[in-house]
C-alpha cells in the first residue's frame, strides 16, 4: 500500500514524448488522477493537439481557477474556442478569474467555497454545506458566513458547527474578528501573511467588504517556490525565467542572459581604465600583476557571500530597510575579521613561497605587506558594498535580488584595483616604485 | 473588519525589547493569539526568563508537535523540567516526537489526527468524529481509518462522510489507493511529495504500514522557504546559517562564512600561480595586464547565471542527473553566443577608444584579436563550468548548491588566466611578443 514512488513521480521521470504517449495509453481513470496533479504547463502539453471534443472532456475536470491558468497557457487567438467548451456556470467562473493579474491575490484565489447565511441554525448549516459539498468546492474545513449583499460578516469552521447546539445561530458563533486579503495584493505579501497565520484558508475581499474568493495554502507552497526560484535566477545576474529551464527556448535564454551580462561587462571596463593609471607601476613591478585577480577576487567572494544573507534576510522579512545601520555595524566588524585571515595566508604565502627572492624579487616582503594591506580593505569593501546594495536597491524601489554575487564583484573589482595599486605604491615607493 | 496589517504583523515590526515589555502588557487573549502565531524560538524569546508556573500555561497552550519544537530551543539540562509541566498524555507524545530527527518526516509530523475503524458506520463515524473534535486535532479534513493494529487501512474524507448513506460502512466508502510518506523521509522529499499532490495532509507511516502521524501542507510552506534560504545562502559562497541573521552570533558567522573564503582563496592563489609562468610575456607587452579582470570577471559572471539556474533547476525537479548532455548542449550555444557579443564588444572597445594607439601601443588592433577570443574562450568554459559543478556535486554525494557563484568564479579564474595568455601569444607572437 506504501509506495517508494508515487505515481506522479514515476510521471515526472518521463521525456515529454514519453509522457504524451503515456497519456494516450492510460485507462482514463489513472490518466485523469496523473492529469488533476499535473502544472498548468504540463496539462496545456498534453492537450495542444487534441482537437476540440476531445478537450472537453479534459477542461471540464477542473475546477475554475486551474481552468483558467490553464487556459492562459494557450495562444490568445484559441482562448474564446477553449472557453465555449465550458458550461455556463463554469463559463462565468472562468472569465471573472481571467480579469485579474496572474500575481494578484484575485488571480490566486478559488472562487467555489462554502457559503452560509448569518440567520441559519446550525442544522441548517450543516444540511446546506452537505448540499455546496455535491459540486465541487475547494475547501470544506471553512464555511463563510456572507448577509445578502455578498458582504463577509464572519467564518465557521466546521469543528465549531459540529460541537454547537443544533438550534444556534450561524452569527451566534461565527467569528468576526477577520484576516482578510485585499483582492489586489500581491501574491508575495498573500503568501507571507497565509504562512504568518495558522489557517488553511484566508478569504479575499473586494474595497467594500465582499467576497471574492479564498486562497488556500497549498496555493501558496507553489507561490513560495516562485518566489525563491525568481530570487536565486536573479542573483545569478541575470532576468528571471518565466519558464522551467529546459523549456526555455533559445532565443528567450539570450535574451534573459545577455542584458545584465553585457553591462556587468561594461562595468568591468572600468578596470582596464583604472589599470590604466598605474601603467607606471606596473612596468617598474611588474610583479604586482600576479596578485590582481586574487586580491579582487577575495574582494568579490566576501561582497557576495553578504548579499545573498541580505538578499534571502530582506525576502524573508527578517531585516527591514530601517535595520541597515545595524547590519552595517556588524558586516564592518566581519570585514575587518575575515579580511585579516586572508590578509595573514596572503603575507605568509609571499613569505613562505620556497624561492620567494628569486620569483618576486629582493623586496618580496613590501610586496607581502601591500598584498595583505590591500586584502583587508578590498575585503572591507566587499563587505560593506554586498551589504549596503541590497538596501539601496529596496530603497529606489527596485529588487533587492538583483544585488547579485556579479553585480558586487563588478563594484568591487574596479574598488579592488584601486585600493590595491594605491597601498603598493605606499608601500613600495623609495624601493621598487622610484 | 477588513485591516490593512494584521496583528501578528504589526508584532513582527517590533523590536525585541518592545516585544518583551508588549507582551507583559497584553491582555491574555490577546497574547495567546500572537503566541500561538509565532516560531519557536520567538516563543522560546518571550518565555526564557520567565519561572515555571508561569511558563506551564503557555507551554500547555502548544499543540504536542509545536511543544516539542519549542523544548528544543531551550539547553538539553532545563528539559526534563519543561517536560514535567506537561500533562502525563501530551507528555508521552511530546517525548516520542522528540526522538525524531528535526529534518525528518516524523520530525514534522503531528500525531493528533482523526481515527476511525473500519467497521464504524457513516453514522457512527460522524458522531465518533464529533467526540475527537472536542480535543485539539491539526486537521478535520481527513479521518484515517486504522486496524486495532494501528495499522494504516484507508482515508475518508470529509465530504464523503457526509454524502454517504448514513448506515454504509467506513470500509466500504475509504479510499485505500493511498499516497504515504515514510517516517524517515528527509523533509525535502516530503516537501517535494505534498506539494505535487493535491492534498491537505499526507499519513506518515513506519516500515510495517502502522500510522504515525500527519504532516499538514501548511507545515510544508515552512519547509520550502527553509530550503531555499539553505540553497540561497550556500550559492552566496558559505555555509547556511540555522539562525536567522540579526540573530546569529559574531563568532557563528565568522565560522559559517571564513571556512568557504578561505578554501576560495587558495584556489584563487593559483591565479597567482599561473600567471607567474607568463611573466615573461607580461614583461613584454605590459598593456596585457589591463585586460585580465575584465576578461576573467567576465567567465565568472556567465558562469554564475548558469549555475544558479541548473542548481534551482535541480531543487525544483525540472532537471535531473541524467539531463546533463542536454544541458551542456543548450550550454555549449548559449556559450559560443554570449562569448560573441561580449568579445566583439571587447574588441570596439579596443579597436574605437580615443588614442587606443597611443594608450595601447601600434599592435593595439591584435590586443583586440586576443582580448575578443580570450572573451569568447573564457565565456565558453564559465558556462561549461557552472553548467556541469553542479552535475558532479550531486553525483559525488554533495549538495549541488555549494556550486556557488564564487566557486565557479574562482574555477574560471584560473583557466581564463590561461586562456588569455594562450591567445595573447598566438595573436602576439612575432610583434609585441618576440
Amino acid at each position: 500500500m506504501s509506495t517508494e514512488t508515487t505515481p506522479i513521480e514515476a510521471w515526472a521521470s518521463l521525456t515529454d514524448v514519453e509522457k504524451k504517449t503515456t497519456f494516450r495509453l492510460l485507462p482514463r481513470s489513472e490518466a485523469e488522477e496523473i492529469f488533476l496533479n499535473l502544472s498548468s504547463h504540463d496539462q496545456y502539453e498534453l492537450l495542444n493537439d487534441l482537437v476540440p471534443l476531445e478537450l472537453r472532456s479534459w477542461v471540464r475536470l477542473l475546477a475554475p481557477d486551474d481552468t483558467a491558468d490553464l487556459i492562459q497557457e494557450f495562444q490568445p487567438e484559441v482562448r474564446p474556442q477553449l472557453l465555449s467548451l465550458l458550461d455556463e456556470v463554469a463559463r462565468k467562473e472562468v472569465i471573472a478569474l481571467l480579469a485579474y493579474a496572474e500575481d494578484d491575490a484575485g488571480g490566486l484565489m478559488s472562487s467555489r467555497f462554502i457559503r452560509l447565511r448569518p440567520d441559519m441554525s446550525v442544522d441548517e448549516a450543516i444540511r446546506y454545506i452537505r448540499v455546496q459539498a455535491r459540486t465541487p468546492v475547494e475547501m470544506i474545513y471553512y464555511a463563510y458566513v456572507i448577509d445578502s449583499t455578498q458582504r463577509l460578516e464572519g467564518v465557521v469552521s466546521f469543528r465549531e458547527l459540529l460541537l454547537s447546539p443544533p438550534n444556534k445561530l450561524v452569527r451566534e458563533i461565527m467569528e468576526t474578528e477577520l484576516t482578510t486579503i485585499p483582492e489586489d495584493m500581491d501574491q508575495e505579501e498573500v503568501s507571507k501573511r497565509i504562512s504568518n497565520i495558522d489557517l488553511m484558508a484566508l478569504p479575499v475581499v473586494d474595497a467594500e467588504g465582499h467576497m471574492k474568493g479564498i486562497v488556500t495554502v497549498d496555493d501558496v507552497v507553489d507561490v513560495v517556490k516562485e518566489e525563491a526560484t525568481e530570487d536565486i535566477q536573479k542573483m545569478g545576474g541575470q532576468q528571471a525565467l518565466d519558464k522551467p529551464y529546459l523549456r526555455m527556448g533559445y532565443t528567450q535564454m539570450v535574451k534573459k542572459r545577455a542584458g545584465w551580462l553585457i553591462i556587468l561587462f561594461f562595468g568591468q571596463m572600468l578596470t582596464a581604465t583604472a589599470m590604466g593609471f598605474f601603467e607606471n607601476e606596473l612596468e617598474l613591478a611588474i610583479t604586482l600583476a600576479l596578485f590582481i585577480p586574487l586580491i579582487i577576487s577575495s574582494g568579490g567572494n566576501s561582497g557576495s557571500q553578504t548579499s545573498s544573507l541580505i538578499i534571502r534576510a530582506m525576502a524573508l522579512g527578517e531585516v527591514t530597510l530601517r535595520d541597515w545601520w545595524r547590519v552595517l555595524g556588524r558586516e564592518l566588524g566581519l570585514g575587518l575579521t575575515l579580511g585579516l585571515m586572508l590578509g595573514a595566508i596572503g603575507f605568509l604565502r609571499i613569505w613562505l613561497w620556497p624561492g620567494a627572492e628569486a620569483n618576486y624579487g629582493e623586496h618580496y616582503m613590501l610586496i607581502g605587506g601591500a598584498v595583505a594591506t590591500s586584502l583587508v580593505g578590498v575585503v572591507m569593501w566587499g563587505v560593506i558594498a554586498g551589504a549596503m546594495l541590497p538596501f539601496a536597491l529596496r530603497r529606489a524601489g527596485f529588487d533587492p535580488a538583483s544585488a547579485s554575487a556579479p553585480f558586487v564583484a563588478t563594484l568591487v573589482d574596479v574598488a579592488g584595483v584601486v585600493i590595491y595599486f594605491t597601498s603598493a605604491s605606499l608601500f613600495l615607493s623609495g624601493t621598487l616604485l622610484k
